[in-house]
């Protein structure tokens, strides 16, 4: 089955919105393994659409349509389609029962427009719309399958999920899945890590590595295809143990995952409390650890102490460690770890002070951050570090070291 | 002058990327009067991408690329563009400097295959690549121009915003503008705000009126065409006064702003020191303010009580209201404000207390927030909210209204 994803809509061709519809098909379609070869975005113009239908058949036989089921009469999605694979449009009843409770529940009044979104083409399975008004639409026609899904993304993806995607499955004759991986590793560059798995990358056929990298962290996705599932895993095992025999040391978690929510796990799973200071990065770590439901278990709570009075008086940093070491340094990285944490009564304090930028500070060029890191039962100590970004990637990346470098300490504390 | 987009690369329609190149170059096309009427994403093949040219060749006369202009033997952009017009690909000295000084700087090793992306199309006008090693190329045959860009983001747009828009206007003979504003409003829906507004929607043709709604805001994108930009800008005026006499009250700014830089502006206006004390928020009102630049002129630090016992110890929120009205009150709230901002001399103070959820807190259902605001010369005040959204939309949603009742309050003391 070769499918393409032909997205409508002339929001997306003057820049107001990004094609997500497509990247979430194309994920969802390549997990089951339907090969995905083309992307169109077409305005809201019937000849145009018309003519990327025509493409679309000579090459493909799953054509999937997002947008353009709207009530407006821009909306002409199911219109030119229906016209072009020669079939009307009639009321679909349960739709037009759920537009009219829709009204009803929201206490707005229903227009003749809205009446237009329970039309369907005549013959089609009608998929249904548990988050909006316009229903989705499934038929096959000399051999092609035409899905047509709403817009949005909040009504579009839940359709697919829950019925779109059977109703392909139902049309497939076996099944060749895609399985894949993600690892993700941090504190290595990506040249360096690709260097090292270099004649990996380079044999690769199936499973496939493809690298990324962003705000730091360098992920490797291993991609197997294979009809049984179990075998597809043993192919990424395989790859797996090699790439980590050689870049183990750098690897911290797969797929979903990120630092601080490994962090969270750890901290959890040995009960161990937290509290945070923070100086440049002005909460963002604290944010983010409170972003992971259930942190409030592990979190101690903490201060942003963004001036130099807040460090003395909500922290207790010394008068003469600022004045003779000044705030970006390691004294004061380490007194802001260890007072955070007894002033809290926390098993393990963390703090953050540097020059996130745009302009430097008491001498100290703009990427410069102190990550102190201070344990009840043991001497604190912090980690200096020079980064090269804008002030929101220096503070993103200073949050990630703080994660990256306590996890390094509780593993050694084990 | 007729647009189209493709996209090369197997990763957009395996689903692991999105396509956001085609989205900025459609905004800037957009932005110069440029229509796009098509965007392609087809994979590293050498024969699809022929087929895709050919009836891009059809339909437009500026067909531009991005992707597959690496080292890597998967890259083949410019092999299958250059055969496709008939012309030779050919080493340009000054990319093959570039990518020679890139390797010297960084220590690294050059192989042949990097050589490879210093080869151009015969007779094509180069764009360099100040972020990267790829060159881009412009080259105009039989009356179509075709503009080859590198995949990655942050070598594309600024290649695109130095060298290729220039190329491409020199090629054009008037150019029709397409100017637009967007204004922002918080505290309506965006159906509501839509109602307001219907019939300006319904008449809408230059300029056109686009509503979006995100993250508890909403947006209305005025957008004009002529030729000159004078113009565009007056027609723009005439809509965006009759929209702001009818919902000018929820108007809160334009274009690339928001309610946090709307108030970091206003409080260095006026030099008041604010200081603040989160719970659910876990520190996302300090984290957003200090995102932005100069901050530190009027932010005085605050503090992420988490717990009880840190709202107790490092706010002196009294024991007595945590026992009788409980953290999630108005009275928690306010005390949080007043003492937070006491603490660090401030001139006003804000908190955020509440449920952010899954669970609920003290009986009180996911969604209930408090918000404190305290100045230094008046009585503090609280807002209650009830949120209807997941963990993160409630904390989102909470930090945007403690800047706007902040930014009301501020209005109403003027």
């Amino acid at each position: 089955m070769n499918a393409e994803i032909i997205a409508v809509g002339s929001e997306l061709l003057l820049g107001q919105i990004v094609n997500t519809n497509a990247r979430f098909l194309s994920q969802q379609l390549a997990e089951h393994g339907i090969n995905v070869y083309y992307h169109t975005v077409v305005g809201d113009n019937d000849k145009r659409l018309k003519g990327v239908i025509e493409s679309a058949e000579q090459r493909s036989n799953l054509i999937i349509f997002t947008g353009g089921l709207g009530p407006t009469k821009d909306d002409l999605t199911k219109e030119t389609i229906s016209r072009h694979i020669g079939k009307k449009l009639v009321f679909d009843e349960e739709a037009l029962v759920s537009i009219k409770q829709y009204f009803a529940r929201t206490g707005r009044e229903m227009t003749e427009n809205n009446k237009k979104q329970a039309l369907v083409i005549e013959g089609s399975d009608v998929l249904p719309n548990d988050h909006g008004m316009a229903p989705g639409m499934v038929i096959t026609v000399q051999g092609i399958t035409y899905i047509l899904l709403p817009g949005p993304p909040k009504e579009m993806e839940p359709m697919f999920l829950e019925y779109g995607i059977k109703s392909i499955l139902s049309k497939m004759d076996k099944h060749e899945r895609i399985e894949s991986k993600v690892l993700r590793f941090f504190g290595i560059g990506e040249a360096a890590l690709e260097t090292e798995i270099e004649d990996l990358i380079e044999k690769q056929q199936n499973p496939t590595i493809a690298p990324l990298a962003a705000d730091g962290e360098v992920t490797l996705r291993i991609t197997a295809k294979h009809t049984s599932r179990e075998i597809c895993e043993n192919m990424i095992a395989v790859v797996e143990e090699e790439i980590l025999e050689r870049v183990g040391q750098f690897h911290y978690g797969n797929d979903q995952t990120s630092l601080m929510k490994e962090l969270v796990r750890e901290l959890t799973a040995r009960n161990i409390k937290i509290a945070s200071a923070e100086s440049l990065t002005g909460g963002m770590f604290q944010e983010n650890l409170t972003a992971i439901p259930g942190a409030g278990k592990i979190f101690m709570s903490g201060i942003v102490s963004y001036t130099n009075e807040a460090k003395a008086k909500l922290l207790n940093v010394k008068r003469e460690t600022i004045e003779k070491h000044g705030v970006v340094s390691e004294q004061c990285a380490t007194e802001m770890a260890e007072n955070v944490r007894s002033i809290l009564d926390a098993d393990a304090g963390i703090s953050f002070t540097g020059v996130a930028g745009p302009e430097e500070l008491e001498g100290n060029p703009v990427g410069t951050v102190y990550i102190g890191i201070s344990f009840r039962d043991s001497e604190p100590k912090s980690f200096k570090l020079n980064f090269s970004g804008s002030r929101e990637q220096n503070r993103v990346r200073s949050v990630k070291y703080g994660c990256y470098y306590l996890l390094r300490e509780l593993a050694a504390r084990k």
